[in-house]
């Protein structure tokens, strides 16, 4: 199994006499609460006239420029160090000459200057659920579009099965699943159901079994029209293909990808902002721009009576900032080369937690070759190093695209390809993706590759909790130590979304507002 | 079981024994074969300097403007009659001041004049594989999009479950799911697979059945995040939903819903062309425009000894044309109200096919509430006569939307739509609607209803073929009588669907280009 499938998020089920809090959660399912109860995003006290907070936030990625943007609008003075040359974090789109700022190796992307040419090398996709990145998405003139994951006509190549040989995505499932079906089929029997399950229940599973494997009206898999036809014309009578051999599919390494499209965060509707994931800090810095200041590298954070002491060094001069609060979104482990006096176990706490090592590579390709095997977006698979090969859903038709050659999300394969050079990366990933699209290397014009464990301020990816680090560390560092607070989608659960940046951001501020409030002068004083 | 879900198409099975035909289909399930040996579309030969050939095509729908582009390049003089104010014949897409042309209840379409708001009535969708249609927006410059079916958080509303509560359709699905691969895990035992399957193989379709209901480790389904949580806050830990119970869910009318997404055409990636559908005909009227004549009745339809007589009247004139061809993609069964000279048996053929009654609703809404419903495309399911609503995937965000209302396939709901009233339907469609989304009537600013049975020019929707009216006329039908063929949708194994339009020109005019070949001088002479 491919580890990235695995699901490792603590399952926190609600029991069956789970009292009222299922009854909401039953209720949440049912859709019957407002939406709106849903939404966190944290409605800040605005400061009083005489009033002065200054916030300084470390690190200019997603939980940062939200925060800066809730407690800008509130009154907050607000002062954002951000230590490389651009806001974002791992909000990185490149395009036409953008530095690639690999420590050791820095590049410029060559794609042509066309707005359409363009690859998102950090987040890429956005689910219908992610309310908070969706609301700022509308609050500030990001244009949404959709994005797919799952196109039954892109390919799955196993190097266990078929000598090699590529299939559609839709004669994998259909046929895995026609055979699974009916091997269900014949094996439940009425007895198997317990009651209060009946004997018109145990129809309606064969009724399931039906649909779900395309069965015919003796529960036989004869192949389906969701494979595709083996002709295409429809002038003439359907011809279904022959179904591909079960004994070989079953051993497939790649069961889970036939759920990919199940996952909370991954099920169709996904979107994409129009013309670049970066829109999204774009947006925040229309409204935050001003307090951002760039090549500004944090040297020190103090914890002091009332506040927090930052000093960085900018343009070869070193400065002081007394703040009332600061917000950090730099990756934790990067805090040990920070002088700081945290208390040790939230210093060790913040060493804790290993960062991911995924690694991307974006082609500009000369001809969209895909939509000519009528592929015009969502995501091939295969069990070589480079795992995915992504189409681009926006362009469609036109002449040129940047496309994904390579999405690694395991450890050990995304450390190979840190260590390869740039060109012996591409040269890698093009091998590879020949298995899927005979010819792909002659239309390669030039490509990007992102270790992001070498990318610098980076050194890593999404912080990589496990259950036991999880129970060890997440709540002391979730909770201020003094007025200093961790953000960013590392203090979350869903680390490596935006959403989980924000929600970050939302805790971290809730805070703040509280301790605010709690010290504010009463209306009637 | 909702009528249209069954698979109505004829299975032509290729036996596994089937020698080379089933090698070839084989090999194009894995991919082997280039993807252009399935494209049909004809590369006729060019009219030679002197020679002169007239073809009339009768109706600018889509198989008719295919076939005046296809003709038109190649030399051939082109007229087409089209009845009524308009080309594209079901490829229907409503604006601000359109005309709705139901007989005897004409109205305008009251929408905002904004580019965004449309509502397609004939076809919506286009999945990657129809390679005729996607060819023609390519080379027309017809821009294109993605379009979505399935959303799981869209809603499912099944009047027999949950006292009529709507559930998401990601808890449906899911929950559903996750209890029938249970019980599948414990019924399967090793012996019920037949050799050559064996242990392993066992402990494969275990496996698979794992992710396909997200089980635990023991097989038990226990909830599954692919349901979403019970509360969205990705600062706190997971909280699943209580699964929906199993007995209700075994009750529901819906089984095959889940299959919708599944389905060879209906699977993802589907697209839509950016602006609306009719930038497909805008496309062809670009090209062939010059030889559209509009408001143009046929009243005569004469073979002679070389070609075909046309009578149409247009603007008080009667007018008769003598062409070398005519193609025909009047509804078939509109015929028998024009003077013809057909054999018998073809005159028989062309009245025994019954059309649909599809029937559609568009509501201009004053606010996109289904976004902060977290919907942002996709279809909602009822088990009222409305079926369906659906969410523009395009306009994210904007104030205003084109939602469909109803999209009602069952015969005898189409027709019970049809004899109300416009402002009845509207009514009802609302009514229903409330079960989905509370307070949706309170976002309605105007709607247009469209039943095909009662549209001018039309008075049905797609031909419904059965296997049996297949076997009795199809071929008579498709070909020629004398030098009239009868094209369109109804003359494909794909009514409804403009690649079938496409695919009956394809047929006609490749057997016009053989007879033309064969005709002509040899080269040597």
């Amino acid at each position: 199994m491919i580890p990235a499938f695995t699901r490792r998020r603590f399952l926190n089920l609600v029991g069956a006499a789970g009292g009222s809090a299922a009854v909401y959660q039953m209720a949440m399912g049912l859709g019957l609460v407002p939406v709106v109860a849903r939404a966190d995003r944290p409605d800040l006290a605005p400061l009083r006239a005489n009033q002065r907070r200054t916030v300084v936030i470390l690190g200019a990625g997603i939980s940062g420029l939200t925060s800066a943007y809730e407690l800008g609008r509130k009154g907050y003075q607000v002062i954002i160090l951000e230590a490389s040359h651009r806001a974002g974090g791992r909000n990185l789109t490149l395009r036409h000459g953008d530095l690639i700022d690999e420590i050791g190796n820095p590049r410029r992307c060559e794609f042509d200057p066309d707005p359409d040419l363009y690859f998102n090398a950090g987040p890429a996709r956005i689910p219908g659920h992610h309310t908070a990145l969706l609301g700022y998405c509308r609050e500030l003139g990001v244009a949404l579009e959709p994005f797919i994951n799952d196109n039954r006509d892109a390919w799955v190549h196993d190097q266990a099965l078929f000598g090699g040989r590529r299939v559609r995505n839709r004669d994998y499932i259909t046929d895995t699943r026609g055979f699974i079906a009916e091997l269900a089929a014949k094996s439940i029997k009425p007895q198997d159901l317990e009651a209060p399950l009946t004997r018109a229940d145990y129809e309606q599973v064969l009724a399931y079994l039906r649909q779900l494997g395309d069965l015919d009206q003796n529960f036989k898999y004869r192949g389906s029209l969701r494979a595709g036809m083996a002709v295409h014309d429809p002038s003439a009578p359907d011809v279904l293909k022959q179904p591909l051999d079960i004994h070989e599919l079953l051993q497939s390494k790649f069961m889970n990808l036939m759920s990919f499209g199940e996952m909370d965060d991954q099920a169709a509707m996904m979107m994409q902002p129009v013309g670049g994931m970066d829109q999204v800090p774009a947006g925040f810095l229309r409204k935050v721009g001003h307090n951002l200041r760039l090549h500004a590298q944090v040297e020190a954070v103090q914890l002091r009576e009332r506040g927090v002491r930052i000093v960085y060094h900018m343009n070869g001069t070193r400065s002081v900032i007394d703040a009332d609060y600061c917000l950090n979104c730099i990756p934790m482990h990067l805090m040990s080369g920070i002088e700081h006096n945290f208390p040790a176990d939230y210093a060790a706490g913040l060493s804790a937690v290993p960062r991911g090592r995924l690694f991307k590579i974006g082609f500009q390709m000369k001809e969209r070759f895909w939509e000519r095997e009528h592929i015009y977006g969502g995501i091939s698979w295969t069990t070589q190093d480079i795992q995915q090969i992504w189409y681009p859903p926006h362009g469609i038709h036109r002449q040129k695209g940047v496309m994904l050659g390579a999405y690694t999300f395991g450890e050990a394969t995304g450390e190979m390809f840190a260590r390869l050079t740039h060109p012996q990366r591409l040269q890698l990933a093009i091998q590879q993706a020949e298995k899927l699209h005979p010819g792909y290397g002659s239309y390669v014009e030039n490509g990007v590759s992102i270790p992001w464990v070498r990318m610098n301020n980076m050194l890593g990816c999404a912080a990589a909790w496990s259950v036991e680090l999880r129970n060890q560390w997440y709540r002391l560092l979730q909770a201020p130590t003094g007025n200093h607070y961790i953000i960013g989608d590392q203090m979350s659960y869903l680390p490596g979304w935006q959403e989980g940046a924000m929600y970050s951001a939302f805790h971290a501020l809730a805070d703040i507002d509280l301790r605010e409030r709690q010290t504010a002068p009463s209306a009637a004083a």
